[in-house]
């Protein structure tokens, strides 16, 4: 392979002009803004409705909020934006369709499940260095809601949650990549990627989303040390979606077991949005939102300060749908790995 | 703008680099296969499950066999591909994530409802033409019980379908593109992309998804032809995805008004592959899959054998889901176009 190529494995990407951040972006709603990340979201709404008459609009609505808040910090207007990256938990994307449609931008539908942040943001990285526009943007979202009622139970049944369960959370998180450093542009950007495959451990419990995903977790983790032949300690944090506390510890034990120590550098979103305690909130949170408003509100500004300086986000996904798990089917899952650098 | 410049107007690209189209494979179900397209699909079965027992799982069977196909017919196998572009009609892109798991190929889900495969080969094609790939490729599908049964009613029910209704295609088409020119590709480039906004003009009839989704594609037709500053006649074939008999009539009609007779260039996927009298299909077929295999069947193999040398193939997807329609939402509608040229 020649030393100017992108390819690194089979699995990994650096790019040759890495994408700077030009803007980015969190909503949330009331539960997590009360959470221990709360003073790092740009709004929290505590009308769970946003203002509309159903969840799936609330949604809707956050995604318009984060895209609008991200182009305000990144001092552009949405007819900048070259290509919009956007997916969503529901089906058919209704959130994205119906939150992003007045901004007007040339659009890309997304689907990774709880992955989509990252799987935005390597695409819409992409499409930069590979000389396809000169701004992108990625958004996602997910609302507490909207997510019970598609996958689970009404939330008036009161069903009794199991402690693997996880809290989707209720947020959008939206993020502007530029060419070249603006004005409004942090000192951060999108160094690399590395794509995961779809896995599948047989796991079937859709109330233990955390095991499910954990194997593409570490497959992905394993593959960006190994490609780029990095420790665990080149970054200062490595840090996946929603795997919640279970998916944690198998992830941090499987990549043991491959021969990597990565509980020094180890953290989760869905860990860190809520208070377990406080907020009974179980394995920890999950959802698009959780690894979109935890990135784009906590991880960023993280970088902003240079408190941290490298970091391999890797956000993941469960596939599986309320008619695949009624079928029987397992819950396979999905990473997408992003890595930010400070500049 | 420079002369290398990738980039015309706000939405078209012109690749640098085009890709050749190395494989491609058309899987249709029966009533599909007594079509006036049934001779050139790769494999038509008369079981609609597939062999398997789920309507689900019969579509995911019909995406594994549609890439395995155009692998083959690549003279390739999935360790040689470093991309998936995959996606579907349902919820949670499960006929995906589960047709595709077997591959073990890097993968990007994405949805565009029924304009997934020109989403899939516009992304498939700007990696490459990024240089993030050597090969890469596109699947999708639909199939019609799936279909039924997510949007519509249970078979059993036997409702009436008005003559605005199509008839979602059983059906799986997959395509490999590759950088270079390998033994076995064909002489037909994927030149270059014209991608498509959220159009909505408030129509709530999921019976009429034509005209629900006409706009967006001469959206996409006219950014085409102005961005490139080309007449309709620069085509031999302007094609567009699903918009059976009305859609049609409702293109062609905004194209005339915007000052472009696109009449004699114009063919419609869902008009082509099924006859109406005959088959009792309504307005056309409908699906990802209707453009799936439209295009890699029939329409590859009209530019392979060089009776057409230009085609701008745009498929079309009405963005809504059981639940939005539920709640009275409009129905969107977007467009991804493509420009296929023999070389």
């Amino acid at each position: 392979m020649s030393k100017t190529s992108k390819m690194h494995g089979k699995q990994t990407l650096l790019f040759a002009n890495p994408p700077y951040v030009l803007g980015y972006a969190a909503i949330a709603g009331k539960k997590e803004g009360e959470g221990p990340l709360g003073s790092y979201f740009d709004l929290v709404n505590d009308d769970p409705f946003f203002g509309t008459k159903t969840w799936e609009e609330a949604e809707s609505t956050m995604q318009t909020l984060a895209c609008e808040y991200a182009l305000k910090k990144a001092g552009l207007e949405s007819k900048d934006i070259r290509y919009l990256f956007g997916g969503d938990l529901l089906g058919q994307l209704i959130a994205t369709s119906f939150g992003i449609m007045s901004l007007q931008i040339p659009m890309f539908g997304i689907y990774g499940a709880c992955s989509t942040m990252g799987e935005g943001i390597s695409l819409a990285a992409m499409t930069i260095d590979g000389g396809f526009a000169e701004k992108t943007m990625a958004v996602t979202s997910s609302h507490f809601a909207s997510a019970e009622k598609q996958f689970r139970f009404p939330l008036g049944y009161g069903n009794q949650r199991p402690y693997a369960a996880t809290w989707t959370v209720t947020g959008s998180g939206a993020m502007v990549l530029g060419k070249t450093k603006t004005e409004n542009a942090i000192d951060v950007v999108v160094k690399g990627i590395t794509t995961g495959k779809v896995m599948d451990y047989g796991i079937k419990d859709s109330m233990n989303m955390g095991a499910c995903m954990a194997p593409a977790a570490a497959d992905v983790i394993y593959a960006n040390l190994t490609e780029l032949k990095r420790s665990p300690d080149y970054y200062d944090k490595i840090i996946t979606g929603d795997l919640g506390t279970i998916g944690r510890d198998i992830t941090i034990d499987i990549m043991k077991q491959k021969g990597f120590d990565i509980s020094e550098q180890y953290m989760d979103c869905g860990i860190e949005v809520f208070d377990p305690t406080e907020q009974d909130t179980h394995a920890g949170g999950s959802g698009c939102g959780c690894s979109g408003i935890t990135l784009n509100g906590y991880i960023i500004e993280m970088l902003r300060r240079k408190t941290w300086n490298r970091v391999l986000f890797i956000p993941t996904g469960a596939l599986l749908s309320p008619t695949s798990f009624n079928e029987g089917q397992s819950v396979p899952g999905v990473a997408h790995g992003v890595i930010f650098e400070t500049v």
